[in-house]
C-alpha cells in the first residue's frame, strides 16, 4: 500500500485526462445498431484532421503500435520486397526486425544512438536505386530510446530529389498528437500511431494513416493478412462498422481525446509539448548533465534521454525513484541500456506535473550518489515556466473568492 | 435521447458487471514496473484454470476472436498446410476464410446451418488421410450465427479412432467461460477466445490457449507472424512482462473478471447459463416458433437463434425492438439472413434480465404482425426459473428491514 | 455472489443513468475557486425551471428529503407557530412528527390511507381560521407510502378562496421532475425534493425552492438554524459558493442530471412517467388486483402500491422477489405493513425495465401463492406499451446493419 | 481547457484516491435491503478505531463538518446552556457563532491567531465555574485558518484537574485519520469529522463520535433537532439501518476510505502526515518565511499558513497560482486575510505531491515578486525526504525490467 498518486513519466503510457477515462466508462453496446455509425463516421473523418491527412483514410484497429507496423508492410508490400530503413534506438530496431520476419529485404542505415534519421544516407540510397527495387522507405519520426526526432520532411526531400516512387512510411507512434506531423504535406504514405501516447489512452488502438496510393499499392500487395486487412476494412468502415468486434469503450475514449485535442488546438498542443520540454532540458543542463540526443535539431518534446556521469547506472535511478518516491521513469534500452534514463512528458501535462518528475528525479539521483544540487534543476526549468507562462491580469487572477 | 437502460441481448458484447467496469477505471501505469507482474503472472496461471488447461500456456493478445484465430493458425501451421475444418454459421465460415488467406488449404466440410460440427464426417476425412496431410483439425464449439454446440470432446475421440496425429483447434470465442471447455481433457491443441463474451469484458483482448504440442509445433511452424509470435509472448511473458505495450486496464478488467467467474464457480457459471437459456427456449416454445438449431443436442446456452414464420423478416424483429423499445438482439447472417432473429443470453445475466429480453422481443414481434400471444414466452419463462429457483427459507427471506 | 445486476424498483433511490455515473466520477476541486461558480450559478438558475419557479431561489442543502423538510419550516417559522397538515401515509406522518419536535402546534387531518390530501377538509379548516393563526399549509405532493398523488392546486385555491395568508409548503420528494409540478403556478411557498428521485442522483442533496414571500417570511422567523440557514445561503449562493463545503460531485451530478432532463424536455419527462405508470397498473388489473389508491384521481406516476390478497403479506412478496430474483420493491409501511408491497416507477426508466419489474414480481407471488397468471401482467403492460410506442418507420429501422 | 492535472493543494477537500473513486462509482441500491446492514455494521464499529473510541458511537449523517457541530451541540444541550470556547481562528469562530444561534451562552476565550487552544485560560474558566454552569468545554483540533493543532488532551487535564463534568467537544475536522487523534484516552464526549478531508472522499458525510456520557446527555438535552436526532439515528443503526435515505455511495467510499487507512496503518498514517508537513515546514524556512503558527508545538501536520512579506497579498499568490499553473491553494481568512497563504497537505499524498505544491507555490511567489530563490523550497524538502525516506535494497529496486 503506497499512499499518494504514482508519478507517470514513462514515454507512454501517458496521464489519463479525467475526461478521456470517464468517456471509456461506460455500458457495452451492440457494435451493429443503427446508432453506432454516430459514434464511428465521425472518428474516421478527425482523425485525419489530427494526421493532417487531406485524403486517404486512417485505420483504427484493435492492437498497438507494433500491430501498427505490421498492418502497415502487410498491407501494402509483397514477400521478398526492399525497404530502406535507418536504426538509432530500439523502436526503429523492431521495426527493421518485423520487416524481415515478414519476409522483406531490409537495407539498414546503421545510424549513431542520439540521431535521428540521416537524410543524407537515405538520399544515397535512393539516387542509387535507380532500378527503384526499393518499395517502401521507413521513418521513424520520434525514437523513444533516445529522444531523438526526425526530420521526416527532409527525408521526403530526398525522394522527391531521387525521383523515387517508393512509400513513405513513417513510425509517428510517440509523435503524432504532441508533435507537428503534416502526413499531406510531407507527402507520408503510411502513418503509424497507438492510442497510448499523444491521444492519451489506453493502450488498444493502432491508428494507422494511408494515403491514396498506399491505398492503391493495397490493392496488389500480396503479404498474407486477414486481421490487419484494410481491404475488409474499408468495406465495414464505410458505413461505420468494422469486419470484427471493435473496442467500443476505446473508440468513445478515442472521441474524447479527439475533441480534447481540438479544443485545445493541435497548433497549441504541440507548443505546450515544446514548453513543457524544453523545461525539462533547462533542468538537466542545470543539473550539469547531458542528453542522448546530440544536438538541438534532434531534441524530442515527448521525452529526454538524460545520460548518467560516468560510473553510474541509469537503471539505478529509475530503480530507486520508483521503490522510494513512487515515480515512474524509463531505462535506457539495448545499446544505451544503463547509460541513460528517460523522462517521459507526453500526453496530459502541464508545468507542475513536469516539476514534479524533475523533483522526483532529483531525489532519485542523489540518492544514489550523482552530485547534483537539489532544488537546481527544479528552479531552472520554474524559471522557464514563469517566463513563458501566458500573461494573467492580476486583477482579474485575484477575483478569486476568499 | 432515450430515457432508460438499452438492453443488450447481441451475442456478445454482453452486459458489463458494475466491479469489471470499476476494475478498469483506473489511472495508466507503467507496464515495465516492477509490480507490474503482480497483476500479470497470476493471470497467466488463472486462465489455464479457466481454460481448464493442464500444460501449456494462455497467450492474452490485443485484439479480437480474429485476431486469436490468427494467432492459432500462423504460429502452428506453414503455408499450404491442410486445414480440415466445417462450416455451418458465418463464424465457422470465416475462420475458413482466414486460413485460405493465410495460404493454407482448406479442407472444407459443408455443414447444414442449425446442426453443429458433424463428427462423423470429421472421421471419415481423418481416416482417409492416411497419409496425414492434415496438419490441423478446426471446430467452431459454438457456432454464434446459429446458436448450435458443438460436440468437442466426440471431435476428439474421432482423431484418436483415427490415430490422427493433426493439431485439434476450437473456436472457443463464444463458450469458454460460459459453456463448459476442457481443454485438456478434450486434447484441444488450440483454443480461441476473447474478453466480450465470456469473460464479460469490453473487447480487445484475444485468448489463446496452446498445449504443449501446440507449443511445439510453433517452434517449426513457417507462417509469417511478429505482432501475434509467440516465442515473443514466451519470452517476455515468463517474467510477467509483454513485448509490446499491452493493454493494462482490460488486464486489471480480466483480473476481476476470473475473481467472478471463480467465486461463482466455473460449474455454477455453466448451470446459470444452461437454466437462462432453457427459459429462453420454453419462451419460444410457448410463442410457437422454433429455434435454428435443430435438435436439443446442439442447442446453445449461450445464444438463441429464433425463426420467424413464412412471410416475416427476421431483421424487422430485430429493427422494431430497437427502434421502439431499446432492445438490442441479433440479426440473421449470411444464408439465415432474414429468417431468424438472435438472443444473446451469456455472461453477467439473470432471470430478471432475461424476461426483459423476452417481454422487448414479444413487443418487437407483435409490431410487426407475427401472432404470439402477448406474455406468453414470458410467462413460460417465468415458470421455468420459478421452479428452478434456489429454495429460500421465506422466515430468513423475511427479516428484510421494514 | 449474484450474478446479473439488481433490478432496482423501490420508490427511491432509482437506477442511476451512466451520464450522471460519469459526471460525479471526477477529481475533488477547490471549491472557492474562480471557476467554481461556472458550475454552480447555472443549477441555480436552472433548478428554478425545474420547479417551475419565476422568482425566489432554490437552495441545495447537503441533506436528504427530511433536511429539506426541516429547512423550509425552521427557516420561515418560529416556535409555536401554528401549522394545518394532512396525514395519509409514513411520510406526510413524519413530516408532521418532524414539525412538531421543532416546537411547532399542528393541526392535522388525519386521512384515509389511499387518498391524497384532502381538499375540502382544508377548505373548513382555512375558512374556520380567521385569526389567521396558522401560519403554513403543508401538503405531501407525492405520498410513496400508498402511491397517491395529491391536488395541490387545489389546496392552493382554497387558501385563495378563504384569502388565508399562511404559506404552502409541499413535500415534492418523490413528484418533482417526475410529475408535474408548478411552483409559481400554483402559489407554492416552499417546495421539498432530494437528488435520489426524479433527479436520477444518489442521495446527498436537499433541494428547497422558496418564494419571495418564503424568503420574506425568512427574515423574521425565529426557529433556530444554522446548518440550513437561507440568509447563509443566500449571501454566499449569490457569487456561487457556499457557506460550507459543498458536495461538488453531487453539484456535478445535478448538472448532468438537469441536462438530461432538460434535453428529453420536462414535459415529455412527466409524460414517459405516467405512460410507464399506466403500463404498471394494466398488469395490477390484469393480475385482479387493486392498488392501494382509492381512484383513478390519485394514481401516482411514480410508484404503485399493491394491495395483495387476504392471507398474503405484502411482505413476503418484497422478501422472495429480493432473496430469489434479485428484484428490489417496497414494502408496506406503518398502517399498511403487510397489506401492500410496492414498485417505484421513476427516474431512469423505459417499457423494457418496467416490464422486468412486473416479471419478477409475478415470480414472487406466484412463489408464495397468490393466484395470478404467470406472464398476464406483463402481457398487459406489452400491449400498453406497444399501442402507445411513438411510431417508427419500419424503413428507417431496418437501415439497421446486418 | 487547461491541460494536466489540478494541483489541489487547499486544506480539504483532498485529493480522492482512485480506490475510493471507484468504490463510489456504482449502481444506487436499495437501503432498506437485507444485504445493507452488511455495508454498515461494520462501518460503525470501524469508526470507532479510526476515533480511537472504546464505548459510545459514532454517527453519520448526511451533511458536511458545520453538520456535524450542529448535530453535537443540539443532541446534548439545552437552549440557554453555558459552553467555554476559544477562537483562534475562522473555524473556531464559526462553531462559537453556531452554537450562539442555536441559543446557546458561550464563553468566549479570544487568542491571538497563530496559536492553539489556550489551555491555562480554559483551566482558569473552570476552576472559576464552580457552580459547573459550564455544560460543554468547546476545542478546536485543528484550526486550518492558521495551521495550528491544538493539545487536547491538556485541555482534558485542565477539566479533570478542576473536576469539572462538563462534556468536552472537539471540532476534529481536519485531523482525525490525519492526525493523532485519541478520542477515549483524552475523555473527549464529542468529535466532530467530515468525509472530505482525512478520510479523502467528497463532502457530504458528517462524522459524530459520541461518548457513553454524550449519548446519556441527549436523552434529555432539549435543543430542538430531527434531521440530526442522535435517538432516531440509534434505533435505526442498531440494525444497520438508517431514518432517511443514507448517502449510500457515499457509504461505499468510506468503507474503501477506512480500508486504505487500516491498510497502512492509521500510526504510519500519521508519521506520513508529519514527515511530509515537515518538508513544507523546511522549504518554508529555505525561502525565508515563516508561519502563521507561532511555535513549533502548534505546528498542523494537515495545512500550514504560510506568511507573505510585508508589502504583499497572500491572495495574490493564491491567485497567480490558481491561474498560471493551476495551483489550488488556500487564501488567509477574516482577521488574517491577505496576510498569509495556506498550502494544505493532508489525505491522499506523497512525496512527489507536495514537491509539486511547493514548485508551483515558488513560481506563483516570484511572480508576484516575492523574493525567494527557485527552487530551494523544493531542495530542501528534497532533502528532507530523501533522509527520512524508507530505506530501499538498491539490488531489490534494480529487480526492475528494462
Amino acid at each position: 500500500m503506497r499512499a499518494g498518486n504514482n508519478g507517470l513519466f514513462v514515454p507512454g503510457p501517458t496521464n489519463l485526462p479525467p475526461q478521456l477515462r470517464r468517456a471509456m466508462d461506460r455500458p457495452l453496446e451492440d457494435h451493429r445498431s443503427p446508432d453506432f455509425p454516430n459514434l464511428t463516421l465521425g472518428l474516421f473523418e478527425d482523425l485525419k484532421r489530427v494526421f493532417k491527412l487531406d485524403r486517404g483514410r486512417v485505420f483504427i484497429f484493435p492492437g498497438s503500435g507494433t500491430g501498427g507496423w505490421e498492418a502497415a508492410i502487410t498491407n501494402t508490400l509483397s514477400p521478398g520486397d526492399t525497404v530502406l530503413a535507418s536504426v538509432f534506438g530500439q523502436f526503429s530496431h523492431l521495426w527493421v526486425d518485423l520487416c524481415q520476419r515478414q519476409g522483406l529485404n531490409v537495407q539498414v542505415i546503421e545510424t549513431p544512438w542520439g540521431e535521428g534519421a540521416p537524410v543524407e544516407q537515405y538520399a544515397e540510397h535512393l539516387a542509387a536505386d535507380t532500378a527503384h527495387k526499393i518499395k517502401a522507405v521507413l521513418v521513424c519520426h520520434n525514437e523513444t530510446t533516445t529522444g531523438v526526432t526526425s526530420d521526416v520532411a527532409a527525408v521526403r526531400a530526398a525522394m522527391d530529389a531521387a525521383n523515387h516512387p517508393a512509400l513513405l512510411m513513417v513510425d509517428g507512434v510517440s509523435s503524432i498528437a504532441s508533435i507537428d506531423f503534416r502526413m499531406s504535406e510531407w507527402g507520408v504514405d503510411l502513418a503509424v500511431s497507438g492510442s497510448q501516447k499523444g491521444f492519451m489512452l489506453p493502450t488498444g488502438l493502432a491508428l494507422v494513416g494511408a494515403s491514396e496510393k498506399a491505398l492503391e499499392a493495397s490493392r496488389t500487395a500480396t503479404c498474407p493478412r486477414c486481421f490487419f486487412d484494410f481491404a475488409d476494412m474499408i468495406k465495414a468502415n464505410q458505413d461505420g462498422y468494422f469486419p470484427y468486434t471493435p473496442a467500443t469503450t476505446l473508440l468513445h475514449g478515442l472521441r474524447a481525446s479527439i475533441d480534447l485535442l481540438f479544443a485545445e488546438g493541435l497548433d497549441n498542443v504541440f507548443k505546450r509539448h515544446n514548453r513543457l520540454a524544453e523545461g525539462v532540458r533547462r533542468a538537466v543542463a542545470a543539473w550539469g548533465l547531458t542528453l542522448c540526443a546530440t544536438a538541438p535539431k534532434w531534441y524530442s518534446d515527448t521525452v529526454s534521454a538524460v545520460c548518467v556521469p560516468e560510473g553510474f547506472n541509469g537503471n539505478d535511478v529509475v530503480s530507486v525513484a520508483y521503490a522510494r518516491y513512487n515515480l515512474s521513469l524509463g531505462v535506457g534500452l539495448n545499446k544505451v541500456a544503463g547509460r541513460l534514463f528517460r523522462i517521459g512528458h507526453l500526453g496530459w501535462l502541464n508545468e507542475l506535473m513536469c516539476l514534479q518528475a524533475l523533483a522526483g528525479t532529483e531525489m532519485a539521483m542523489r540518492d544514489i550518489g550523482i552530485r547534483i544540487t537539489a532544488g537546481s534543476g527544479v528552479g531552472a526549468a520554474e524559471e522557464h515556466y514563469r517566463q513563458t507562462a501566458a500573461p494573467v491580469a492580476l486583477q482579474a487572477a485575484t477575483a478569486l473568492k476568499v
